[in-house]
């Protein structure tokens, strides 16, 4: 059973070790490799280490590599270990040394690192808008359903009577909170480590405040030792601010979930989202928010992963970093995915009416049978008493009527305010206005 | 073995279950208590759902416990189940009907949760100021000790030459960047849930606004659903933002374990933050950094606990939320010691000089031994392969003089830069505006 | 807000954070010290390092600490450290000379060790003793609610007739799972560290398989490189098994609230173990076994605590290891707890009847009304479209008579095989066997 | 950048969403569901659901399958959401209303969790013996280093002299350890869940306990609803599993990165496991190493993202369950390659000579110096000093000689006692004698 008995040479084996996953996942960072190129060769020619020439020549393949990114054309072969290499001979076969002279000054550790700040920092940008394009549906159902009333749980036990409103408004609000979190990423994606080579800088005249420019970072990591830091801690941050969203999402599908049982019968999921079952007839089974209720809970040990795989390591580059990709990016991708499905399912969803009319819940209404008799002037510990006691004994009746007037309640959901928060965290927030 | 063959009355089994170790960690929230009822009586007595008689005693009261507790005499003894309790029962005992009255249009659920916004509010404020402080000292110490050269690992490796001052202005950088997630978790507490009741809000005519406004709260929680959804996100996301920090931190107590070590040997520590074995003279042990470190590495494991205890709960309120002071309260301050610790212990650090000129560490130079041949003409394939065989024959000499000019290098820290995003987040940054 | 600002003696602070609550939780290791202690002394004198007479004052020395220990009369004052410091000094203060000699070729690192491994070995017995009884629980009130039929849900969906039976007894058989991993714990406490010291041996010539029967281990943890290395390693294996009972209990307790709503409506709780609300008389609060969940899924954090705190540190000592202490040893009281409640809770569980004759659960009898059809003739495909268009025009009849036959169906629930399963487990187990 | 904005099907999107990566990852499955299936036709020929010669050409349909799986020329196209479908198709495609039949009395339930348990018990069995492989090669590395001496470090001081023996034992000893878990994991995945139908049996009459025996299974998971149960749990088992024995090579393979610095240099790594730096012609970077550390730490990550995804959900069937194999799968087939790079590497590892004759590690002897005072009378207390201020003054001389002769110490390994605890696991454990 072992490598060498398999007829796989040990060399082969341990490339496929090393290099993992990488020519896959390094397509997601084509794009913002070759931008940093771009940002590197102009620099170089400013301060002087390659000639203008050489910098128009480098722009031009480097546009070329663009849009065959766009258009989907780029590929990585098995002849190349990774983006980098790969775009480094493109330049080299098309420029000779023109192409080799892109790496001046650079080295692989803050060419990969630049990379995946830009792509974590654009991510963050991309995820941050969905966000608020679902917060914009929630809010827009929380309006056509504020009359929708539903019973309001604590303990798992119908407690006192709620809404569709109130209910959808409230993720609306979490959704609009989980952006602080993703603020936070970008804000830690949004350094430019460019120039701090290995991780201890170089003797070349570079100009990193010029690359920083360039490539619309809002800072520069100014050490180069803490510029190689940033290898993990994004990751981890994004990772942070994935496990928050879906942490948020999670609880609204597991809602749904349980909405959907023939116990609560609340909603009606659309059709397109619900399966059958071989051999129960009967069923409508949530199959589409039980997987982004899973994979959004899947989300949530993102942290613990990436810390497990970098804690304890002393400053500087490791080899371990790498991993970071196949943790991180084939769920990221996912996470996109779940709100693409989110954006069309919530729309259709359909609300049953009528909810609280159902004897079962008669008892959401006891606080309020309790404040007509202390209208009525009966004492608080006398009112509950006699409430208490009518429904042990199945003689209460439930007082239905009941009108509130306060900000976020059942008759006053505060849409307007809540358009108002949204409105503010358009205006200030910087990982949706880089847009 | 079971609880009734141990002459343990099953109920008072059942309170010590139900109650654990609230009356502890309660005292935590004394101070907000006090300061939410403060802004509930106002609010009441505006809306006049009570008097303004009844407001006056109800502030005197309550003004009374403030001070008790500043003074440090306020308790919570055994015949209360938790603080709120407490303070309740000191208001009726004293003021009778008025006191009873504070409770009015507030939910033990709404209440609760809103001294724990405010005291997770006040947390990261405090905590944001006391890493402030630390990014000062190693600021200070970048400054003091550019000139003291280490080399730069990557892989475990002696790589190029650094310095301390790019080691100590790279964590101030890093602890500034960990504001972001402080900041985040500002945010989540800067939100108020007083008037959402048990979840679902009152038919009462409360002023929300006006209680935000009171408590300084930013926003208002405005849906009474997405209000009770606070509980434990708030919390989790304060852990987020100690998860980060403490891995900054535990990074920095890492290097400086392994610097500390005979074999690198690049630190002394203050001698009160080391001990020395009961059997090997020769030792001296970091035990107070390897505890910095380990702490710090717990605080990582926050996220998770308190993760697996909310997640996969649908919307309202459950009993669970309760264990979570148990779960954040003690490492919240064991962190706030970790910082303290630490501002006393860093300036005192010692870096020992000379470090490169150990022959060990020759190779640090390779890379300026190639650039040197680079800029005498010879092309950088040759130059790298006549170093790298000096290297394997033994007879390679370091060329231990280089000069680096860009920002983040050897001998151009930026410290200035540097201090510019200081003043930048100390500007912008709404959790240390605060204080 | 420095700590040398504060007028408390830096000396003082930095000695509380070293100590940190070891004088609180090594209560908890001093039976198993002096347990270790009387081993080594014995074996000191068979080896001839102290004199039998020296052994005979050191026994009794240790017998007296141990019945202060079972009286519940021994005390860790201030003045020392930590449990070990204290029976030293207790020893060396009553017998001078003879007291010291008990360290001989013992260092503080295997000494602590073994206290920990005797500690998780025995607690590991104990809850596994607790665990089995409540798996006679469980198959108890199996037998006893076995014609009690309930809906089976897959999707959260009503789906299949089910019954209490089957539900008790697949909580049994996963307890009796769960030893699996209590187990593998026991195995990894039941080794015997003494006599490795600082990790490395020492030059006495001690018998450490004398020490290691005396102790009643298994086994010898033979390189004393390994034996330090059990540090953390047993303490997270001990995580592991808590976290899968954690796992089984958070999933019955999930259950149990689920069916104390009033959708559900399939148990009632005891009285004792549920709370009202102060402004809902209606409600019935399953506080109890919310908490039972929160805390058994906080349980499940455990291990990712233990492995943040310990992961990536090379081998050999580390100061880190000390608050594995304060991060384990509290949880496992808790659990002791939970599964004390549950051992009195469980047999007062009442199970509602004819949960199946309510028309909402007509669906699940479908799968019956197809194979009826069947059974008449009719193809599959055929049968399953005819009940499903009943379904859906709402003229469907339930077919409410069904008969199982196989192992593990409702009327066929194989308590004899399972009690087999018990029996067969309480034969080979040796977590259970060694009480 | 909605979904239907993108000329993508809604139903493709969804289609896709809910197979998500299945029919890659069944592959792993293929062999097992035929295995399953070929037990599953036998019983229902033996109970009398199909004709004996049904049972035949399900046999010969099934055994061409096990041959195309073997062989690897077995595929599922996308026409097929699973295996399980394709496998159905073929047998219906060949025999008609034979190859329905198999399905008789099964769910897709009970059919994948067959699949599954069948899968990871044999994969348990599979790993279990890779390491038993890897301890001979620790136990044969162990042998040949003995004299081997290295400093043993406490809190990353060097502190005592230790040996290459010591350290290879003690690597052995706890991957012997480590089968614990495995043993767990084995018991969980040895369960037999098939007949549980969708997790509440079925009115068929089929002998579970039949097809218990055929595939090998030592036990019947009984009740239905436990059956089900598994789900989750198994996957669990064995990721604590895989982090036990992950936590245990992490740290050998941090070990070696450290010894491999210019500051230790206590090995050399196989060429074949290092890399060159571009520009550091000095460098030897032990990437395959950190690469084994950085995944052996991610797995330790799988048991937190495996409670997340499946904690609080109630008993029964959940879509969430399909996630798991996305986690599980491919970190299973990564370990066993960590395996083999292990088993090819660490037999090449070269450890250097004379370590312990370097000055810096003189201090490592001064417990041998007190030892030797100690002999020549002078009391602990005065030796220790004395040796303690030759050490601070710089004129002590380290007392080289020193022999052990306890059980695990430098001069003792014990290997003939760790051979026999080999033996004992090797002739007792079931994860390895089922092989």
């Amino acid at each position: 059973m072992k490598i060498w008995d398999k007829g796989i040479a040990v060399d082969k084996k341990i490339e496929q070790f090393t290099v993992g996953k990488d020519r896959e996942l390094d397509l997601y960072l084509a794009r913002f490799d070759v931008q940093a190129s771009k940002a590197q060769a102009s620099m170089l020619a400013k301060v002087g280490l390659i000639s203008e020439e050489e910098n128009q020549q480098l722009q031009i393949g480097l546009s070329e590599l663009a849009a065959q990114i766009a258009e989907g054309t780029f590929t990585i072969d098995e002849s190349f270990e990774d983006v980098h290499s790969k775009i480094e001979a493109y330049l080299t076969e098309k420029f000779g040394d023109a192409g080799k002279k892109i790496h001046t000054a650079r080295s692989r550790n803050d060419q990969v690192l630049t990379a995946i700040q830009l792509f974590l920092k654009d991510y963050t940008e991309q995820a941050a808008t969905q966000i608020m394009a679902l917060v914009d549906v929630l809010l827009h159902k929380a309006e056509a359903h504020q009359a929708d009333l539903m019973p309001g749980y604590t303990h798992f036990q119908a407690a006192m009577p709620s809404s569709f409103g109130l209910w959808f408004s409230a993720y609306a609000e979490h959704l609009l909170l989980d952006l602080a979190l993703l603020e936070a990423a970008h804000t830690v994606a949004d350094q430019n480590p460019l120039g701090s080579g290995a991780g201890f800088g170089s003797s070349f005249p570079i100009d990193r405040q010029l690359t920083t420019q360039e490539m619309g970072f809002s800072q520069l990591a100014v050490s180069s030792v803490g510029a190689q830091m940033l290898r993990g801690k994004t990751e981890k941050t994004v990772a942070f601010a994935l496990a928050g969203v879906g942490a948020t999402l999670s609880k609204m599908a597991y809602d749904l979930v349980l909405y959907n049982s023939q116990d609560l019968a609340f909603v009606e999921l659309p059709a397109a989202f619900t399966t059958g079952s071989s051999i129960m007839p009967h069923k409508k089974n949530p199959d589409v928010f039980e997987l982004v209720r899973a994979r959004c809970n899947a989300l949530q040990g993102l942290p613990t992963t990436i810390m497990l795989a970098t804690n304890n390591l002393p400053s500087g580059y490791h080899r371990d970093f790498q991993i970071l990709k196949e943790i991180l990016f084939e769920p990221m991708m996912q996470f996109l995915d779940i709100l693409d499905i989110l954006l069309f399912a919530l729309p259709e969803l359909k609300i049953k009416p009528d909810l609280l009319n159902q004897s079962k819940y008669d008892g959401v209404f006891s606080v309020e049978n309790i404040n007509q008799l202390i209208q009525a002037g009966v004492p608080f510990r006398e009112a509950y008493k006699q409430v208490g006691i009518a429904v042990n004994e199945g003689n209460y009746v439930p007082h239905r009527e009941f009108h509130t007037t306060h900000l976020g309640s059942v008759h006053n959901l505060g849409l307007t305010e809540i358009h108002g928060k949204v409105a503010q965290v358009r205006e200030k927030s910087r990982v949706l206005q880089s847009r």
